[in-house]
């Protein structure tokens, strides 16, 4: 009966650690400390338009395939607010690339420079400020 | 004997759960769609100071204090270049709340105004850019 029991509870435990360490490592939208950052910022202002849809279906994954394994995960944003609440966000939207490798990234960018230049006309007519970062401190207050 | 392997087991695969589970917890950096990003971003410049040591250890923790558990996590990046690789970096450093509650976040900052601005003297002489931004899309194309 015990070892019906312990059986059981290997199988669960067992179980439980496999679906665990799977949830980890489709966790992997993490921000380190030494990872680098493209960030691609949109400025709004009048007669500015932006296909938020297009980004994300068809522009970014575009891109994102340009970059392989060097590519961590990417992200994009949607600019609601300014300083103040009723203030404009000063981007519309902000596409951000986490990579490891700069050097990598501006390698893979200048050998598809002309389909990732040739697609921007098909979802803005914004000229993007391009940010590159290291990431120098991840804190979460939580955790302590 | 095969009692014995499975209480073994059984132990092993109950603390190699405990200690994943753990380390999810810790892994809280994480960006997630319908999350907020509050960005402050310090554009660069002639005769523009920004000293990294004092944001990092001074006044992003003391902002970091201010929001309480709408705070997942905050991040500090310092710009390294733009468009081209020797391009100057627009901006100089971005600083990243991630939080659930941008009107939570809004009377947080209200209620301590004074002590926000009036340190900001202590690091730069840089009039930051505001983005407040809604996380639309968080893609890992490795875990593909």
């Amino acid at each position: 009966m015990a070892t019906k029991i312990n059986f059981f509870l290997l199988t669960f435990a067992l179980t439980a650690l496999i679906s665990c360490k799977t949830s980890q490592q489709k966790q992997s939208s993490t921000s380190e400390i030494g990872m680098f950052k493209v960030e691609i910022l949109y400025p709004g202002g009048e007669d500015k338009t932006f296909d938020m849809d297009y980004y994300e279906k068809k522009h970014m994954p575009m891109v994102a395939g340009f970059l392989g394994k060097n590519l961590k995960f990417y992200e994009i944003d949607k600019g609601i607010a300014g300083r103040a609440p009723n203030d404009k966000a000063p981007f519309v939207a902000v596409g951000y690339f986490y990579i490891t490798d700069v050097a990598e990234y501006n390698k893979a960018i200048a050998q598809n420079r002309d389909a990732v230049i040739s697609d921007i006309k098909n979802y803005t007519n914004i000229q993007p400020v391009i940010q590159i970062s290291e990431i120098k401190q991840v804190e979460h207050p939580a955790a302590k």
